[in-house]
């Protein structure tokens, strides 16, 4: 009896470990090799949790590493990408990406809360929880599969969806403007089309469609309606871009 | 004979090259890939020099890029090395290892000067320039080598030799002391033999030998000679430790 007990146990718990699986995968865009690092990146301290030496297991000591690697990340994509920024323009930049606002919209957008294990109910926390399971994933990325792999999720997930220097210096305020006068100059139709759904914890979402000429050319989706008008327009404006210089 | 004087040149530049390659890799404890990066590392503002596309040559901005490997590296140190230390611990303990006295020590115990380049007369550079030649050397080591063997340099060349978590925790003042202690309580005679040289670019050094027991336990060289000491002492501390691990 006990060993069935065990036997369900275990296969309860294996699939919950699929699900989890499953679900790192897609943010990560790639494979992980041991959950154990993303389970502590996600439990709170509130769940008293002690690991095998009896040593406090939760993400607060990986929001320490994440946040190292993330700045060196960081670092080295601004050193390469802006060779004429001096050392207080590179110190500058890298304090607007990982800004604590930067990094909560980024913990939120991944909508890292619904893994959460704790003790107290998530309402109770304040907005830079999601800033800290941010941090505490990048550390669990890092001890997982290294700096190469860290360096890879930063530069495909965030890096080529939010951090845009010429925005982050001031000299485009607004990508839907530049898209909307762009569009007006050649007297072209534009449109954004809302979808609003759930997302799976509850958080709102608004998915957007941007049509020009009658023709989709960027979707986006994200947790207000300026936010993803925003992201579309910016997708839009860079494949442009990239058009202009293929040509 | 413009030719000629073409070949000279190149040579005398390849000779130079060579000497330079030679005295990088004995510090890095590996062999550079490009030197460009090195040189670059240890130019200064004042030799006003740029690179091919007119940007400014010189090292300012790879210190920014070292400071942030060097903090990530020391990060990873620290959590693998103390699980038991809490976030706070973590960052004290990170910004002990990675003060602006500990990198003047490294980038002087380093030599770093002997490579700069610059219009002005070192006597000039502030007691900072040790430490900001030495953030750029890491960053230098990064551009070149990559990630894994900026932490391979600051792992066998700093964390080894300077980075010790007891001193820094307070624990230990001093392993001169600790060493006469145990002579003093074993009955055991020992000395610290110095001998005074002056470097290759007029830095005076000291090298001592602890003898123990009329046998020689450890060497250490240093800028001065109670560091020299305290170097010798703590390396005859960690070779009697390990002696009595393995008994």
């Amino acid at each position: 009896m006990r060993r069935l007990l065990n036997k369900i146990r275990k296969n309860s718990r294996s699939q919950e470990d699929g699900i989890f699986f499953e679900k790192i995968t897609k943010i990560l865009g790639f494979e992980p090799k041991e959950l154990k690092y993303y389970r502590k990146a996600f439990t709170h301290r509130s769940a008293n949790k002690l690991d095998e030496k009896g040593n406090p297991f939760n993400y607060e000591r990986l929001e320490f590493l994440g946040d190292a690697m993330l700045g060196s990340v960081i670092a080295a994509h601004l050193y390469n990408e802006v060779p004429s920024g001096d050392e207080g323009y590179l110190t500058k930049m890298r304090s607007k990406i990982v800004s604590r606002e930067h990094l909560n919209e980024l913990g939120r957008d991944f909508n890292l809360l619904q893994f959460v294990e704790s003790k107290v109910n998530s309402s109770q926390f304040g907005e830079n929880i999601h800033g800290n399971l941010f941090e505490a994933f990048i550390g669990a990325i890092y001890l997982d599969k290294g700096f190469a792999y860290c360096e890879k999720f930063i530069q495909n997930k965030i890096i080529k969806q939010y951090v845009d220097i010429a925005k982050l210096e001031g000299k485009v305020i607004s990508y839907k403007s530049l898209i909307i006068e762009w569009c007006q100059k050649e007297k072209a139709p534009f449109a954004f089309d809302f979808i609003e759904d759930n997302g799976q914890e509850g958080q709102k979402y608004f998915s957007v469609k941007l049509s020009i000429n009658h023709k989709i050319v960027a979707k986006a989706r994200a947790t207000s309606k300026k936010k993803a008008e925003e992201k579309a327009a910016q997708r839009a404006y860079f494949a442009f871009q990239e058009k202009i210089i293929k040509k």
